[in-house]
């Protein structure tokens, strides 16, 4: 059996020793699940990128720029986080340079590990079956809000811990936290996270469509993995 | 309505401001169950340190000194980290210096909170209704493994929110995982913990007496609070 570990927060990253392992980072709202769906729609590659000024230096390179911060978008780019705004991204194979509050960091912070993986319930299928076969221990890191814990991220963990459990065992607690949570939720996503502080913020945004598409299981193939500097697609 | 928030780590500490609130700090396996124990029994006080060297340093001026590490009683002190061995302690109104892994490290962190409250299942229901009465915000701190998080004392955070739902609200998601944990597990505390890291770490240390009692619902109506380095009773 190999190990899987869940970090709740980038801030608790520095406890894990990731040289061996994959990492999955996941920021389900919506970081994660705007690149899965911008390349799975054909966006050539996605640059992560930690500040608003790396991410706008990048425009005379040609990227299409994508900042968030606190749910909203940044004035002065071109697209925010909302997965629709990927798709229409995605036209004639562009590229995006991105920053988000949580997510990109959490990316950034992930380099050293064997290889980093995007993963959200958009691909959550994918990105088992690539991992159980991996024979690689694995970390699924959440990017949280603000270096707090978050419950969309934890649940989507706690789906990796389920579906691996024939191929990678718990390590510590935070894995089976994580389990018991899903496994609870699974039946009905939205109704389980509509008490969630990042729903209700986001929903003050007006983007409850986004919520409800990013809760949405299995909706592409694509796995973005990073390489270099770049999230690409994984070739199979 | 005040507030409650989570911190299920000390190493998440940083984010939360508690100058204006009450901090409870939890560390099930053992080390607040210990305090509570053994201030219940009448202990006159405990001074939790940081290091085996401050503790031992303390013996000079007639302290029983405790000291645990990695689960285990440290070679050359008095007792190690058995709420039993705290109700021993406490015949003839001793004192008690003691630095564990977890419990001492996360109480030293909170000492600018208003006040800095012991809880654990002992006295779960002893410290819920002084903090309903307080008026203050509360923040519940677990110990935690090492940095990482731990089922135990979220579910005794859980415990906390899901107690006080009256008079405190959830401040973000990790005060409402741990209620929803606790909901899940407290019909069968015992067995609900069967899993986890900690309780396993334990066995193989052969204190199963130890877990089960550290896992009993208010045992006593002591609180022990931090007045300058000592923890002692709280006065009604």
């Amino acid at each position: 059996m190999q190990q899987i570990d869940v970090c709740m927060s980038p801030d608790l990253l520095h406890l894990y020793d990731i040289k061996e392992r994959i990492v999955v980072v996941t920021d389900i709202l919506r970081a994660t699940s705007c690149m899965t769906t911008g390349i799975a729609h054909g966006v050539d590659h996605i640059v992560p990128v930690s500040t608003l000024e790396e991410c706008q230096a990048l425009k005379a390179e040609g990227y299409i720029t994508a900042a968030e911060r606190n749910g909203a978008r940044v004035a002065g780019f071109d697209i925010g986080n909302s997965p629709f705004s990927y798709m229409e991204a995605a036209r004639d194979g562009q590229k995006v340079a991105v920053t988000t509050s949580n997510g990109t960091i959490a990316i950034n912070k992930s380099r050293e590990a064997v290889q980093v993986l995007i993963g959200s319930f958009l691909n959550l299928s994918a990105v088992v079956n690539y991992v159980a076969k991996a024979e690689r221990d694995l970390l699924v890191l959440c990017a949280g809000w603000k270096g707090k814990v978050n419950l969309e991220d934890t649940l989507f963990a706690g789906a990796m811990v389920g579906a691996l459990s024939e191929t990678h065992q718990p390590e510590c607690d935070a894995p089976l936290m994580a389990a018991r949570l899903y496994a609870e939720a699974k039946s009905d996503l939205n109704s389980y996270m509509a008490g969630s502080s990042h729903v209700n913020r986001l929903k003050r945004l007006g983007i409850a469509r986004d919520i409800s598409f990013c809760l949405t299981l299995n909706e592409y193939e694509t796995i973005p993995v990073l390489q270099g500097d770049r999230l690409v697609a994984l070739q199979p």
